[in-house]
């Protein structure tokens, strides 16, 4: 079976890469930046090559789907680049091209604020897709960049699967009938995705679960089951959202970027400013057997199994990381 | 026979590619920066990336020896990037291989003046490769970006051939020999160049000529053939330095960048402080043939014709463009 993470932004070393291979992480979508500029995206590359040259053994990066399978063969866990707003590529078009050059397979159009493209999701108002992010739109889909609205709101959402000649994802997030935050997504945003051949990607961030750091393996598993009898078993997959090992420091800076001068909680509060717990049953990148048999249990068929566990990113991957 | 040019820096547009196709310019190593952030230089790629957009039928970027022979067969011109100063990577080791992937292949040290890895040739003192430079040159060998010492002072140039575990390269300049420009190169930079395994690209910039504009086709030979016999047919090749169709204002970026208050004007005056003249032999991307010509009536065999056209730099490709 084939395990792939639709976003993680752990941080990274050594231990994690082993606890990956310890839970059969075959591929991971990784997030290098949140508000970070062109010249700062750079730096962040940097670093990943300077991991790989240290633990080539582990992990190997990842440009297309070709590639992931390459990786598993090869017992290496397979990291994919993307970003969770649109800061790095700044107010040029042309810098989309550049980094997908330099592996970037996935770009958020806006991650909670309005960005130059599209309105994030606590913004009070969304005016929809910009000038300037209709032109994005147009050359994600040109070179092969994923369009993701994780952190998106709902009109831009809705425009953003309407304007892409090409199907695009959620990558961490999960349905507002399972836990009514307001990062989750509506059935109308879950199905019109569905429908345009997109990707959802569960989250098992906390406050993206219904009861927090209490859900159960049930409740997830019962929520997986829900969204599959609405929108069919070919379009879920995991997006852990697993921020592994980071101080509260990092959440600070993906809330807070350079924006905030007073200090913006996001989806925590002054009194549950950091990170929170994980649940005991996805605490770590080596517990993802845990959720393979939480389906299992719940009823799933091994070939369902297979495709919420990574079968499903594999096809869209394969169809969306280079030119149509 | 493939026609290989070591650099130019031309004003590029699809009637200068036509010209290239006339001339029968199978690649050509193309300056896309000189003294450019790195921020800056992604806005060059992001231009570039354009160029091949709009003239895909014309000419196609080039990774590998093996890409220039696609060129070749499929009638386009290959481009490969070259930096001209080391202002791209900054201060940072980690851009080179970042700037590898995006396909730059070549980058000189330092350009004129010194540089934060080594000295240029038109400073008074020449104190040799930094410790900056010395990470560099084994970061470029370990990812296989040339090493060009064109614009480099003798201490610095003849230490960079010593400290590169790989074959370094001159990619335009001629030997002082043939006319005594700061630009232009000792014997023994020539001849250590050559011994190590090393590129001399013969430049066809009129300051770097014996008679400048007025040098004849019959000259030029006369100083390739004298450099064959000093160092062998196998280590030389062409590096034109064309810079056609370059307004004025181009050239005096070259020499002022940035860091200039007041006009210098390199290898020029004030008299003469412009784009000099081209040689009517060598006048335009159409006249390579002229240079194959003149070297055949100056009694070159096919063989040599071929090695010094295009066969030795794509040998040098061969063995330069990736890790070793």
């Amino acid at each position: 079976m084939l395990t792939i993470d639709g976003l993680q932004y752990s941080n990274w070393d050594r231990s994690i890469f082993e606890q990956m291979r310890a839970g059969g992480l075959d591929c991971v979508h990784v997030t290098i930046v949140y508000h970070e500029t062109a010249l700062e995206t750079l730096r962040r590359i940097g670093e990943w090559n300077l991991l790989f040259e240290q633990h080539g053994d582990l992990i190997m990066r990842v440009n297309t789907a070709a590639d992931v399978l390459k990786a598993k063969e090869n017992g290496k866990t397979g990291i994919v680049y993307g970003f969770q707003n649109c800061s790095s590529i700044e107010d040029d078009f042309s810098l989309i091209e550049i980094f997908h050059t330099l592996g970037v397979r996935f770009m958020q159009l806006s991650y909670n604020n309005q960005s130059l493209l599209a309105t994030g999701c606590y913004e009070d108002d969304d005016p929809g897709i910009t000038r300037f992010g209709k032109q994005a739109i147009q050359e994600m889909n040109r070179v092969g960049m994923v369009i993701d609205m994780s952190h998106s709101a709902e009109r831009s959402t809705l425009e953003a699967i309407e304007l892409s000649e090409r199907p695009i994802a959620i990558t961490h997030a999960n349905p507002s009938s399972f836990h009514p935050a307001l990062r989750n997504k509506s059935d109308d945003v879950i199905t019109a995705l569905a429908q345009s051949g997109g990707m959802l990607g569960f989250s098992l961030y906390p406050h993206h679960l219904h009861k927090g750091t209490n859900c159960t393996i049930e409740d997830f598993c019962t929520m997986v089951a829900a969204t599959a009898d609405k929108v069919g078993i070919d379009h879920i997959g995991l997006g852990s959202d697993l921020c592994q090992g980071q101080p509260d420091s990092v959440v600070e800076w993906m809330r807070n970027g350079r924006w905030s001068k007073v200090m913006d909680f996001g989806e925590g509060s002054a009194k549950q400013a950091g990170f929170p717990k994980q649940p005991a049953w996805f605490s770590s990148s080596a517990d993802y057997p845990n959720i393979s048999a939480g389906l299992a249990a719940h009823g799933f068929s091994n070939i369902d199994i297979e495709k919420i566990m990574g079968g499903n990113w594999l096809r869209f991957f394969e169809t969306s990381f280079g030119p149509a």
